[in-house]
């Protein structure tokens, strides 16, 4: 019997011991990233005002020099239950290709929460925990950090409010149920509990709500009790570090392969799963002068890098939190209702920003019927049904791979599958009876909201 | 960092080479497991009406005295996509427990339809297909066994076609996304295109539909033409042989972990999981003599080991099929609509049914709101959400567990999570607001069921 090999597992004695931080290998300076608002001087120091007094221990990691970050011994334990994840060479999706490309997928989908949201969830309640908070808050849409946190806080013994949209809560329960079987406590929101849910209420007693809606009630439910903090998945420092071990991990499959990627890909939301798969590749491409390109997905809906600005802005639709310098919609602009409700973020994160900005990376956007006629491609060759966002991930590997085949090249590309699409499956039918709508933005309505960008001093910008 | 190790991985070189045939070390004549009906005696060589016609090279290999099956290296390859499964140290439960009871649990959730049942599938699409089959059809309540046989279908090119119960089609969309992804029709049954669906659609036009109305639409649709067949996902001795694959990985791993199961329990529908699990177990225990417990768990509302009879009956419902010698609760009880319902099959398969006849085997049952308290408790000490069919193991699992602490002595326990939950959510959701149902079944109930026995000769029942 031949021995083929195509799934790349490791033990989890293999789990990493250290993240990644980036900022060692990138010249961005702190004063770079993030800066207080024009009107609030007094809080340049304060990393984001949504995530209130974030645990020394956590923040240091994320903004100092030092290229390698011990995770601590009880994350890494958390994290042996169920990685390293499996790498896995799909020959079933390039037979289907007929291309000479080999593919490779890093499979973030095989923990209960569903997705590499974990990764950092766990680490932060950790931290927050070690910090003496005892509660820990969020907001959530479909519920995929929602979850995440969830099960992270139950892990780490710390009490977890969840806050979730409420046309969400009502169509689609099953995250919310998963939450509650780990012991969180989820609030449709719009709620009573809050001001700001009383507010909306009292205008409009049917809202159905949104993630600023209930990320403002989580802020304010946080801000109640001095043990409680508004817990963030995606966009900081922190959060693109703690997923780098999936990077980590990919870099020593790829090698159990005997490969060296020509292309990474990695869905793009706010960068947390970019950056969890694309910066270790960083840096072993600068070690040994590998020409390995780096790609983001990103919806049409959603086109921050493709069609965004390099500027400061907001975090927030409200305009509430201190300035961060990234590639922006705008923060005014609202991405229309697709499925991928986790590459809805009207920005990207600082360190992919300043990595895209510096030419370091690409970036391309699909619409919604192209992505999920790869998702189905996917599921039906691999057997794995990829969540809506990685989709994104698959439909530019199968072009990347498309492309090799007609110009008769072999390549070796590697993605992120970031989660599983099981609780998705809704979309997947609305696709198969072709009734997705691909959702294209204007020129027009992203100028509208570039407008609306804060002004900025010029001398206080590089301060 | 101490070495802990918690999972027991296997490579894909590791897959089994083999399954394992039970009858080379259980004497049960087979004429003692199958018999014609009494007035179709012509029929005594025809294995099952309910698999018309199966494959000579998969019958051949589950009637046969030789202990190992050859796995065809197709199937081989194809179990390689997902195995070996993980066997896990369940340590988050032992914690919760306060058990000195070392707890390992087999998780078949790992693949894309989400169960066991898989294995199966792929094994039977193979040999239909080599024999010339081009389609196969079956019928499905919840879908597991129906996305299952999609997913083999599309993965050894046959068309596939299920009839799945009309109200699951409707309010269990996402099986049937699943297997519509997978390029299986999916029709909502009762269904205008057989006669047997028109019968009940004249009499009930808004009926919704059951399995047994299901299954005799795929058993109308598959006669239809000679290149279809009907596959069953349970109970015939060529799935139990199929399932084998899982026991046989769970014996290596368990030696990789350093001990051997003094229990082995699983969740028993018609007995496909509970023997893929233990009936390597049971050779191993002859081999050396260990005393190994093996328990397979039903659900009150199902009781055909704690409650049935060792009888010939029929395989459904209205007693078309041959014979078959099993325990039963008589082929006219219809189990109450749990949740489990992987379960709710009236009787036992024969290969199981004559290990727990002759004494070599354990039966226990649960009511559904025990099974879920199990199961949640799994979900939040585990991260994983077990299928409902699972949480009965779990539940059993659980009581030996907390047995073994208040008799301070130390036990191995190994249980097989047959799937995941994930598509069950509905269910704990239930669970978590108290509105579930435990259905337990009056005597008088059974008793009945069991007067409708069919009479067999006593002379033609040794025969």
């Amino acid at each position: 019997m031949k021995a083929v090999r195509n799934r790349f597992l490791m033990d989890e004695s293999d789990v990493p011991t250290h993240w990644y931080n980036i900022l060692a290998d990138l010249d961005v300076p702190v004063a770079e990233v993030r800066r207080a608002r024009p009107d609030r001087p007094d809080r340049t120091d304060e990393p984001n005002r949504q995530a209130p007094n974030i645990p020394l221990s956590m923040y240091r990691g994320s903004v100092g020099r030092e290229r390698f970050v011990e995770i601590p011994a009880e994350v890494r334990e958390a994290y042996q239950r169920w990685r390293p994840t499996p790498l896995v060479r799909a020959r079933g999706l390039e037979a289907a290709l007929e291309t000479p490309a080999h593919i490779y997928y890093k499979y973030e989908g095989t923990n209960a929460a569903g997705s590499h949201k974990l990764n950092s969830a766990l680490a932060q309640a950790y931290f927050y925990k070690k910090a003496g908070v005892r509660r820990l808050t969020t907001g959530t849409g479909a519920g995929q950090w929602g979850t995440a946190l969830a099960m992270a806080c139950q892990s780490m013994d710390l009490e977890c409010t969840v806050f979730m949209v409420r046309c969400s809560y009502r169509q689609k329960p099953y995250r919310r149920v998963l939450m509650g079987l780990n012991g969180a406590r989820v609030i449709p929101s719009p709620s009573p509990d809050t001001e700001a849910g009383r507010a909306v209420l009292a205008a409009s007693p049917d809202s159905d709500g949104s993630l600023a809606i209930a990320n403002a009630e989580a802020l304010e439910h946080a801000r109640r009790a001095d043990d409680a903090r508004f817990a963030v998945g995606s966009g900081e420092n922190h959060v693109l570090l703690h997923q780098t071990v999936i990077g980590e991990e990919a870099l020593r499959q790829m090698e159990l392969a005997g490969e060296f990627p020509d292309v990474v890909v990695a869905s793009m939301g706010a960068g947390s799963n970019f950056a969890g798969l694309a910066f270790p590749f960083h840096r072993e491409r600068l070690r040994t002068g590998a020409a390995t390109r780096l790609i983001a997905v990103e919806p049409d809906a959603c086109p921050k890098m493709t069609r965004g600005r390099y500027a400061w802005d907001y975090n927030d639709v409200s305009g509430t939190t201190p300035l961060t310098k990234m590639y922006t919609l705008g923060h005014t602009f609202v991405a229309p209702g697709l499925h991928a409700g986790g590459l809805r973020y009207h920005g990207a994160a600082p360190l992919v920003s300043a990595l895209y900005e510096r030419g370091w990376m690409e970036a391309v956007a699909y619409g919604q019927n192209a992505v999920f006629e790869a998702g189905a491609l996917f599921a039906r060759t691999e057997s794995v049904v990829p969540a809506p966002e990685s989709a994104h991930a698959v439909r530019a590997v199968i072009d990347e791979a498309v492309r090799a085949r007609e110009e008769r090249r072999s390549t070796v590309i590697l993605c992120n599958i970031s989660g599983h699409g099981l609780l998705d499956l809704s979309a997947y039918d609305q696709y198969l009876a072709g009734s997705l709508e691909d959702h294209t933005v204007s020129d027009e309505r992203i100028a509208a909201s570039l407008a609306a960008l804060p002004e900025v001093l010029s001398a206080g910008a590089t301060s």
